[in-house]
């Protein structure tokens, strides 16, 4: 086992709750210490998008929302609370689909997802958590705070990934994808790459960072409570600067199903 | 560390080139052993569509294939070789999008995905790899094979995943996804479950087998010439009953983006 041959996906235990205002690097970082995973150079934090905006502040009591006749209409259509449905249109930039119940939309940030990105609250059913309102930036604080407190300096020491749980067109079911990221490189362009056997590759791009989020959601067992996972042990394939969360999504001219 | 707060994920060095006829499931197991890596109860070993399609024979040679018009326009149109076109097409039931040099199709097994699952070889410019005929029956055989050669019998012991990498409308890159399964419950279905906290969680369906096709992927180096890795530690959180690649794909009456 060695260089890239293996990876550990290690669920962090001993995260309290989160609310706002809490201090979500220290929470993170004492839970780090106290289940003796510690961090290693190379690791890769990921941290589920809910925990960060619920420190963030980035929740909305649903009892402050007005519905306007369009989600009042399409919430009793389909027996959903139009208070939400309001809150996905506010959080929309573009509607991509709208129908069955459901409201596939494009967020301030660029990502197609199901409620532009607005998930209920474990917490109480008149608040929702919307996505952090810059979740690179918010991955990026995170790394830094995380490196301050546990040492490793250079750009590559560590890297975090905020996750959030996409759905897919054609496909069945949830899995997790990076939608904020620092300190790694998010794709691994395998254009033009010669293979152990000597021939080019025909693979393209890989989203890794994607499938480190999805590889983290093995151990954030929901049922248990388990927002943070650690990843250790990957290393990119390629060098390539580190990149952020934005540059998975794709380019509108090159998206066929836009 | 333990009950599913550790999952490894462990890249299988040693296994040779594959060509047709050959016996993949010795091939694999053979690798199991003179690696160390060994096999345990519950592992899951994911191993890459293009080497079980090689050795089941599911490639064509493109010189024995005459393209179509449909073909030869669209590839002289896009630069592309209108023989493989004319592969792409037939191994089409249902074609989704046809524009700027790709092709989405839908496959025989339902599976929507860049030019019908239809690879490039790494072994010669003319040759292509289809997909599996049936890739959850090569599953099942691989998993019958090993759990007879290392031991473990009951039908939880050994899963198989076999895998390909699928693109994404919206998101860059491409990432593993399952196309054939066996031994274990592709989705993980959290509708009506109660946390931690004793809140019913608003998660519905997590594609389970996905994220472990992704996670695989991540000591899949494809330099390195790495197939085939088995994911250790993986404890499902819901009991459910083993599934298959089908159920992972969406019933069509609920696809908003058929």
């Amino acid at each position: 086992m060695s260089d890239g041959n293996e990876v550990r996906v290690i669920g962090l235990d001993g995260m309290p709750e989160v609310a706002p205002g809490d201090d979500l690097d220290s929470l993170i970082g004492n839970a780090i210490v106290t289940s003796g995973v510690g961090l290693e150079r190379g690791d890769i934090v990921v941290v589920t998008h809910k925990i960060v905006s619920k420190a963030e502040g980035q929740v909305v009591d649903l009892r402050t929302i007005e519905p306007s006749t369009l989600s009042t209409e399409f919430g009793q259509r389909w027996d959903k609370d139009p208070r939400k449905i309001e809150v996905v249109l506010r959080e929309a930039k573009r509607i991509v689909r709208m129908d069955n119940g459901l409201i596939i939309a494009e967020t301030v940030h660029g990502f197609v997802c199901a409620n532009a990105g607005v998930d209920a609250s474990n917490a109480s059913p008149d608040t929702v958590v919307l996505l952090p309102k810059d979740p690179d930036a918010s991955a990026g604080r995170l790394r830094r705070a995380l490196e301050k407190r546990f040492g490793p300096s250079d750009i590559d020491a560590l890297a975090v990934i905020i996750s959030d749980s996409f759905g897919r067109p054609w496909r069945q079911g949830i899995v997790n994808v990076a939608v904020g990221v620092s300190g790694m490189a998010p794709l691994v362009d395998y254009r033009g790459q010669i293979d152990a056997a000597g021939y080019e590759l025909s693979a393209s791009i890989l989203a890794v960072a994607d499938e480190v989020a999805a590889a983290a959601e093995l151990v954030m067992h929901k049922l248990a409570g388990r927002p943070v996972a650690i990843v250790r042990g990957y290393r990119s394939p390629l060098a390539g600067a580190p990149g952020t969360g934005r540059d998975l999504i794709m380019d509108p001219a090159r998206d066929l199903f836009r």
